[in-house]
């Protein structure tokens, strides 16, 4: 244990050494470079986590992060377009959005089915998909969750629940990623790149719509 | 940019990411980590920070941090043994004592003399050595600043300055680390220890006094 000569630092340390991927040397050194740095400085970074922490709320709609009731995405006109993309968490909301490819909505499960870590499907957001496909008049559901044995759990469970309502359901693809090598994929990847083969002319109208 | 969709989340996206170390993908990861915690986990990180800002000082006698005017090794008198420890920054009083080999007390001067960085001997906590020799009856100064070109300019103003003093001035060892392959030192460090070489009889001893 170190010796910290001040319960205040050695509290921040503490703190900060909670934090994912941060251990107590990182936590030390973030701890004294803040000491370093004027008081107001330090004022912005702490207020600003008690202000997410209490006035960031989720979306009514998908679950999303927003500032109010309901998300910049759902109430935008525009982004009405009868598609949902179904992702697991928000992170994969910004990872689409930065593509630019996608105009619809969004729905926000908030983790994968996983009876191994107790997650069953009312820990989730899957009831609130139904209402939304009537209302929103939703014709294709998008499912965009990770390619774990948890998120092909969830797809199917989705799958299942979702045909009642004759829409369209697709997943996104999984392949070679743009610039990869053949050599260094790992074979399950290239063997499904290989099973869900597409005609090349569609591929060359596809890349220019965009 | 990342879509954020809160100003909260991207105020505190921008204050971690001016942390060393934090680009914007980590403060992010960081950020949404402490979305999912229970709001008093975030309250105890941000109120600490504010905490530790507003209420930790510096030691009057060494400028070390301290939660009282004067810090736990200045009041301890066990400590008062004549010697006096000069660093640049409190990260070396806590290397030094995680040594548990020094009994004395410390002094930091909050940095080295640098030029080039506008750091002249006035910045740093020089003079407040002074008074303490006496007052403290100091018979030893030992220099544990950095090895370099600013550190070799800090030891020897400091040199100068105590020189009329009548001290034992002293610098802690350079030379190969414990454990470490000959074949694998830099040649100065090596060059060093080899001219600062010690009798060896003089080394069995030392081991054994500890």
């Amino acid at each position: 244990m170190d010796y910290l000569n001040s319960k205040y630092l050695s509290k921040v340390v503490s703190e900060l050494s909670k934090l994912p991927g941060i251990g107590r040397k990182t936590a030390l050194r973030l701890a004294l470079h803040l000491l370093r740095q004027p008081a107001t400085e330090v004022e912005a970074l702490g207020e600003s986590l008690l202000l997410m922490r209490t006035n960031i709320r989720f979306c009514k709609h998908c679950h999303n992060i927003s500032d109010s009731e309901v998300c910049e995405i759902c109430t935008n006109h525009t982004r009405s377009n009868g598609q949902i993309c179904v992702v697991s968490d928000i992170n994969d909301v910004m990872a689409i959005e930065r593509t630019g490819e996608f105009n619809g909505r969004f729905h926000v499960l908030g983790g994968v089915i996983s009876p191994m870590d107790g997650i069953g499907p009312n820990d989730l957001n899957i009831e609130s998909v139904m209402p939304r496909i009537s209302n929103e008049q939703i014709s294709e559901v998008i499912l965009a969750l990770p390619t774990t044995v948890e998120g092909d759990t969830t797809n199917f469970f989705l799958y299942k629940k979702l045909l009642p309502f004759n829409l369209k359901i697709t997943t996104i693809a999984r392949g070679v990623s743009i610039g990869d090598d053949l050599e260094y994929i790992d074979e399950v990847t290239l063997g499904r790149s290989l099973i869900n083969r597409l005609p090349f002319d569609d591929t060359l109208k596809r890349a220019s719509v965009k």
